[in-house]
């Protein structure tokens, strides 16, 4: 496994397999790597022939009041679980390097950036687009890993792609539950053991809302309500509950085909987010 | 010479040349080809070993009060003009294609887009970054040509294309000038013969500004004081006079090394710009 800091040796080396007729597949990421990032790092271990995984806390993606300077680095933890997985390249910048002085280019889909997560988080789907447009153009893989578990974000990075004409495909993963069901989340590590147990109760509404609409609840409204009374029984804050289209994630009156249910809530100080799909 | 309209097919070209091993150049234009176009057009067919040449009327560049229905549109005369120039490929995507239903993705390079000519034509210069971006993703070329008549948009390139690390080379490629010194422009058509007359005060403004250089004037201020009195006393409706740093685009309150002058100015209905390096 060849760790890589700089720029532009990362984007030599990633020629160097293109040029091999290999197929490169990316897993870009943050670190703190749990099951979630294996499981994405295991897809793309099935199906390209190198892999390449980037560990960068992107500070364009944090608000100013929220956890950048606080998000977990375990960088030799991560590199061994990389090292397990048989990972070819990890692509660790510096955030200087990334964002140097005079940087001024930022990235925005329209639209799908200032609802749900990004009505509480101004700028923050911006910083994303942002960080994965450079990321796919230093390492131009083959395949990008994206885990549904950050659904909108999931959708926001489809959309940039098929917009900007990016030559990548964009696999969606399922979400890793732990096995009382809660999402991994590298913020799940903020939770103390009284608030883990209410953070259940994400996942609990999300399959409440489900088990709603398998019953024949068909409205929108009726289904988010089920959810929402779960979240606020179990005593945590609820940002948004939202039953949505797939794709463009408007909201729908009638929920006819399959839809994405999404909650965010905070726990304490962690804001946690989940999400379920629906007649699907 | 091949004409491409359909995106994916001139990824797919573009994607043998490269295989191959050529040199990509491409020149991204609008259309109605003048003299600047093909010193582009030459420049890349020195450098490269295939040349291909963008025409789109890029709609969102365009604001809603602007040209963008009446811009010309002399497709023929442009592909015998690139047929002439030893050409390789024209891609001439349709707006749709290149803007489908559902676009929601924009690029903005920020600070530099929101002065000068992107203070009188709001949303502009995204336009411009946006499908540059895209030309970009679509044609991958190895370098991409660009004139410095449009001297504001050069400087937004060079900054997108390093900040978003796109692995191109940008020319630029010095302004065409008529032999009056008039720079060449797809909107000088739009000059009737009196108007024509008008808009040589534009190179010569620049002109009188390089002299007051030359003859040791070092306040920008000054500077441009020569340069506006030229164009008021011609009758054009001057929108901006503007000493600033090659780079940046900041104005400097002194003029030590090399800087460019930029103007832009209404004769009649047409607005013109142009620019000249003073200092260097």
């Amino acid at each position: 496994m060849e760790v890589i800091r700089a720029v532009g040796e990362m984007m030599q080396a990633a020629g160097r397999v293109r040029a091999q007729g290999q197929i490169l597949g990316l897993v870009p990421t943050m670190g703190a790597l749990h099951e979630g990032h294996l499981a994405l790092i295991r897809s793309a271990r099935r199906e390209c022939g190198v892999v390449a995984v980037s560990i960068f806390v992107n500070p364009a993606q944090f608000g100013p009041t929220e956890d950048y300077a606080a998000y977990p680095r375990p960088l030799e933890r991560d590199l061994s679980l990389c090292e397990e997985q048989g990972v070819d390249f990890v692509f660790h910048p510096q955030a200087g390097d990334m964002f140097p002085g005079g940087y001024s280019t930022y990235v925005e889909v329209e639209g799908l950036s200032e609802i749900l997560c990004g009505a509480s988080r101004p700028g923050h789907f911006r910083g994303v687009a942002t960080v994965v447009l450079k990321l796919l153009s230093i390492v131009r893989p083959h395949r990008a890993y994206f885990g549904e578990k950050d659904y909108q974000q999931l959708v926001i990075i489809r959309r940039l792609v098929k917009d900007l004409n990016a030559p990548v495909e964009v696999v969606g993963v399922p979400t890793v539950r732990d096995s009382d069901g809660l999402a991994l989340s590298s913020r799940n590590e903020y939770l103390s053991a009284e608030e883990r147990q209410k953070a259940l109760s994400l996942n609990r509404a999300l399959l409440a809302g489900k088990a709603a609409f398998e019953k024949g609840e068909r409205s929108a409204d009726a289904i988010e309500k089920v959810m929402k009374k779960g979240l606020e029984k179990a005593g945590v804050v609820v940002e948004y509950v939202q039953v949505v289209e797939p794709e463009n994630l408007q909201r729908p009156a009638k929920v006819s085909g399959p839809v994405r249910a999404l909650v965010a809530a905070r726990v304490g100080k962690t804001r946690l987010i989940d999400n379920m799909l629906i007649g699907g």
